[in-house]
C-alpha cells in the first residue's frame, strides 16, 4: 500500500459521468490531507477536455484510461463476466493490487458489488455486503443497514450488521462506543420473529465496543434515537425507498404550494432564505457515500444521480475510512463474534435462495 | 341484523374519549344515509355532558353503560380476560349479537383485535386479521395491508392479503378491479425471497377480481402505482412507521423553517391559504379509518389520536364496507383461493411461532 492517501475513482459511472465526478473529485482536494491522490479510469478523451478546467487537478490526478464502461442497467452477472477492462472494474483491481486504499464509483450498485465481491473477497464467512444508507434525522445521521443485498438474514447476520455498522459509525463520526438499534414492530422482547428475538439476546450477551440499546421502531429511524439501525436487506431496503418516495411526495406537494397563486409565490420569494436552508438541509448530497461493509477493502457507492458536492461527499468517506482503523478493527470484531457462543449455530444466510438488489 | 344501518361504538376508545368520538358521530350523521343509528358503549356520566351539547345526536343514538375501559397501554391477553363489560368488549359484542352491521374503536389496537378475533373468529382458515393502512399518496389513497399483525407470511397468507385487499378497496373507492402490487426490493421476477416469489406466481396465474400488477418498491407506495399494496405485517409496520417518522421529520423541519426570523413569519403570512391547503392535504383525519380484514364482521379501528373529523371518516369506512356487498364478496374470494391448485401446500403461518403488534 502507498503512504499516501490514494483513492481510485471510477470516473465514468453515475447519471453525469467525468463532469460531476470530476468536479467532485475537485471540490475533495481542498478538503482532504495535502498530498492526497487520485486514479481516474475512464475514457481518456471524455476526461481531458473536463480536466482542462479543472487545473489544479493535473497535479493530484493521474488518468488511467478504460476501454468500456458497465452501464447503468446492467445486469452484475454479466458485469462480472463481460466487465473487465471497464472504468468500474479497473477502479476496484488498483485496490485489489494495492495501488489505491479506497475506491468510489457512481455506477450500477448490482455490477460494482459483484465486481468487489470477485476481485477483493468477503471477510469472514459472509456471502455478500452489507449496503448502508446515511439517513438524516432530526439528530443527525443514523446507519442504516443492510439497504438491500442480503434478503434473507439469520440472526447471526444482524449481529454481524451490528458489529460492522458500529465500526462504521465510528470511524465516520468518531463516536467511541455508537448506540445500535434492531429493527423491529415493537420494543417488547417478545415482538417480532425468530431471528430479530435471537440476534436481540446475542447482542444484549455480546461484549463488542457498541452500546446495544435494542429494538427501535420505523419513527425511530427519522428521530435519530440512535447511531446505527439494524434490519435486514428486504425491510431497509422498502424502508428506503419508502422514505424516498415520501421525500418526493413532500417536495411535490411543498413545489405546488407554493407556485398555486400569486400570494403563494410572493410568500415563498419573502421566505426564500430560510427555503434555501430547509432544502440544503434536506439535500442528500451531504451525506452521500455509502460503504460495502464486509470486503476486503473499502467501496464506496456514491448515488447515481448525486452531483458534484455529492459526489465530494462520497470521496470524503472513502477518505475517513482509509485513514481510520477501520478495517482492522472490523475484522478483529467480527472473529470476536464468531468465537462468541452460539455464534453461527444456525445455517448460514448464504445456503438460504434468495435474490436481493443483486444477482448472485 | 337490522335493516337499518346500526354502528356500534366504543365511544371511551382513543386519547381523547367522548369528547371526540362523539362529536365525530354528529359529523357523521351529516353525512349518512338517513334513519342511521349509533350504539354509543361508555361511561354515562361523561357522555351525558357531551351530548347535552349535541342535540341532534339525541334521536339518533342509544346510549349503553359500560362498566369499565380498556386502558390503551393494557396488553391483549389481559384485555381478553379482564375486558369483558367494558366499552370496547360491549362494541364488538353488538356485533355479534346482530345488534349492529360494524363497529369503531380508536381504543388500543392490540386489544381491539383480541376482543375482535375471541367474539366474531376468523373467516377461512386465517389466523389473525390483517391490518390496512390508507396512504395518501400523489394520485389518492392506496390500501398497504399488513402493517402490523401478521408478522411472518407465506405465499398463501400474501395472496389472501392481495384478495382481501382490493375486496375492500373496492367497496370503498367502487373501482371494479382494484390493482394490487406485491412489495418487493426490485421489479425483476427473480428478486426477493421465496415466498413473495411463490406469492407473484400465483397471483398472476389467479382469476380474482383483481388487476395484479407485480411486483412493486418502496417509492411505489407514496407514488400511487397501484391501487392495493400487499407485504407481510413485518415490512408493512416497518414501512408505515418509517413514513410517520419521515411526516414528522418534515413537518418539524418545515415549522423551522418558517419561524426562523421575521421575514420567513411574514412570507408564511401571505402564502398562509396555500399552506393551509396543504397542511389539510397532507392531514391523516381525511383518510383515518383502517378495517381489520379477515374477521367475520367490519371491525374499523381509528387512529387514537384522531381528532372529530377523522373519528368522522372512520364510521364512514364502517358505513361504506356495511352497505356494500363487501363480507360476502370477499367470503366467495377466499373460498375461490382455497380450492385454487397449489394454495394451502406450505404449512400454515399460524403454526410459526411469531408475534406482531399484537399478541396472540
Amino acid at each position: 500500500m502507498p503512504d499516501r492517501l490514494v483513492i481510485s475513482v471510477d470516473a465514468m459511472g453515475g447519471d453525469h459521468g467525468p463532469d460531476v465526478t470530476l468536479s467532485g473529485v475537485a471540490r475533495a482536494t481542498k478538503f482532504l490531507v495535502p498530498g492526497a491522490r487520485f486514479l481516474l479510469h475512464g475514457d481518456a478523451a471524455r476526461m481531458e477536455p473536463v480536466l482542462a478546467r479543472l487545473p489544479a487537478l493535473a497535479s493530484v490526478c493521474e488518468v488511467r484510461p478504460a476501454e468500456s464502461v458497465i452501464p447503468m442497467d446492467a445486469k452484475p452477472a454479466h458485469a462480472m463476466r463481460r466487465g473487465k477492462g471497464s472504468s468500474m472494474w479497473n477502479a476496484v483491481e488498483c485496490l485489489r493490487a494495492e495501488e489505491a486504499q479506497a475506491v468510489v464509483s457512481a455506477g450500477n450498485t448490482g455490477a460494482l458489488m459483484a465486481i468487489s465481491r470477485l476481485l477483493l473477497r468477503m471477510t469472514g464467512d459472509m456471502d455478500r455486503p452489507a449496503l448502508v444508507a446515511n439517513w438524516p434525522t432530526l439528530r443527525g445521521v443514523t446507519s442504516v443497514l443492510d439497504v438491500g443485498a442480503n434478503i434473507v438474514c439469520d440472526a447471526d447476520r444482524l449481529v454481524e450488521f451490528a458489529i460492522m455498522g458500529a465500526a462504521f459509525h465510528r470511524a465516520i463520526h468518531k463516536t467511541a462506543r455508537p448506540s445500535v438499534g434492531l429493527l423491529n414492530v415493537g420494543t417488547e422482547t417478545e415482538k417480532g420473529h425468530d431471528d430479530v428475538r435471537e440476534a436481540d439476546r446475542r447482542l444484549r450477551a455480546s461484549e463488542f465496543a457498541l452500546d446495544y440499546h435494542g429494538f427501535v421502531e420505523g419513527d425511530d429511524i427519522a428521530k435519530g434515537t440512535v447511531d446505527v439501525i439494524v434490519t435486514d436487506g428486504f425491510t431497509g431496503n422498502v424502508a428506503l425507498k419508502t422514505a424516498e418516495g415520501l421525500a418526493r411526495f413532500f417536495t411535490t406537494t411543498l413545489r405546488t404550494t407554493f407556485t398555486a397563486d400569486a400570494m403563494s409565490k410572493l410568500g415563498a420569494l419573502i421566505a426564500r432564505r430560510s427555503l434555501k436552508r430547509m432544502s440544503e438541509r434536506l439535500d442528500p448530497g451531504s451525506i452521500n457515500g455509502g460503504p460495502f461493509l464486509g470486503l476486503n477493502g473499502i467501496v464506496i457507492k456514491s448515488h447515481g444521480g448525486a452531483d458534484a458536492r455529492g459526489f465530494a461527499n462520497a470521496i470524503r468517506v472513502a477518505a475517513e475510512l482509509a485513514a481510520s482503523d477501520f478495517v482492522r478493527q472490523l475484522d478483529d470484531d467480527l472473529s470476536k463474534h464468531l468465537k462468541a457462543p452460539g455464534a453461527s449455530a444456525t445455517a448460514p444466510a448464504a445456503s438460504r435462495p434468495s435474490e436481493g438488489i443483486v444477482a448472485a
